[in-house]
């Protein structure tokens, strides 16, 4: 199947899946607790992971599931493999804090080679396929040429990996005072789709899993930005790792670890 | 005119706001900088104040008008005024990241009596009169009795006082380490609202103006929350000042002062 056929394929499932989040009974969001400060998982996770597991396999026999509600990693180093977060941003979706999302990637030898996000509560469809650009419903976009002082700064606080938290807020805090703000969304996948329409410049975070960035590091680089992690290392598709995300305008220099030198004793 | 049918008409006036805010021309978003650090001003600020002030006048001759953009506070000690933020949350706004909102509150002798807040991304609109309950999108709505534990908190960076950057971010770090985690949306107005709903437990920012916290602070507490300072003195609805607000389920011994000495040396 050509990688347009498929993307639309996998927008369709995504869709399904972001239906039935805008349509939540609220009642039924069984929660439970898993590993980890705040990490929750609900019966519309399960549900979204069920789909997406059955329809993706059943587009490209033969290729490997990795959902954040199964921790059955296939290996994904040779072949096809999709990787999803049936909901990414479970606490808020709880919360009907509505910054969530559901996020796929195609990856072909660990390798990202589409990525799908999907917003269901502003109905944004984000989409890349590697070569061939980034688009928001369809719309080619572009990832900001803002500078550092000029940006805004997302970012997540690794709150499952409490030992980063300090570190966390300090980078945060040193970014604000370089750049203009900083925003706190709860949904990794969303804010680097935000990076990727140029809504703001710089993502961190210190720990993700490979569910949280597969899809949306992809739509980032299609639409010209940079995906690396914190030390500016190459991302890994099959362990957790830090993410550092920026628009064109961010330097190598304007990493987490150098603006955190800029704190000082302030 | 009585609150409800007055509600209704400020509910049209906000709804228009929102209407044209959802189909900006992002070129015509002609920023400006104004006084404090990353703060600006676009033509739909203009616009919407513009609107505002003659439509809301019009509903009550005789009240003044107190907008963010346009320094004039006529007195609004003794009788009628419209305290209204025509785009709270313009740096979103100039950024297409969708979290902004128009905000209007009818004082009586500087004592909110109406609060409208619309959010025109999700088409949700905020009222709430005073004794008559909060409601969203006609709904009554109820803050969380959630636990600090089990809590999630909104804060404000205070970006224009920068003197108090430090301070928000010590602040929020021992938030995020005593409930489940932070949120930063940009939007101090749309924070109280979803403190109203249950969305979140705890709001704070050291430094707000009266525009920013005029109506969402009426529907927290139409909606059964507290807003006070961060030391727990009353608001202010005349000059700037902080703002704390909170569910059901925060105590006193809550309060930010409080909460930091949590940190320690961490």
């Amino acid at each position: 199947m050509d990688p347009e056929r498929l993307t639309r394929k996998i927008e369709d499932a995504v869709r399904h899946c972001g239906a039935l989040m805008r349509g939540a009974d609220r009642e039924r969001a069984f929660v439970e607790q898993k590993e980890g400060h705040g990490n929750f998982v609900t019966f519309y996770d399960r549900q979204n992971q069920e789909y997406l597991k059955e329809t993706l396999t059943g587009l490209l026999p033969g290729a490997v599931f990795v959902g954040e509600e199964e921790d059955v990693h296939g290996d994904i180093l040779k072949g096809f493999s999709f990787v999803a977060d049936p909901i990414d941003g479970t606490m808020n979706f709880i919360r009907d804090y509505r910054e969530s999302a559901v996020s796929v990637a195609l990856l072909q030898d660990a390798v990202p080679v589409i990525g799908v996000v999907y917003n269901p509560y502003l109905d944004e469809m984000f989409t890349a396929a590697a070569g061939m650009g980034a688009r928001m419903n369809g719309k080619r976009i572009r990832v900001s040429g803002r500078p550092l002082r000029e940006s805004v700064v997302l970012f997540g606080t690794s709150p499952y990996y409490e030992a980063l938290t300090a570190l966390s807020f300090r980078v945060a805090e040193a970014y604000c005072r370089n750049g203009l703000d900083i925003r706190r969304s709860g949904s990794a996948a969303l804010d680097l789709c935000d990076i990727a329409m140029g809504r703001a410049e710089i993502f961190f975070e210190m720990r993700l899993s490979p569910w949280d960035y597969a899809a949306g590091s992809l739509i980032v680089r299609e639409a010209g930005g940079q995906v690396t992690q914190a030390d500016l290392s190459p991302l890994c598709f099959t362990a957790p790792c830090s993410v550092f995300a920026r628009g064109s305008g961010i330097r190598d220099g304007e990493r987490p670890a150098e603006i955190l030198k800029t704190l000082g004793n302030a």
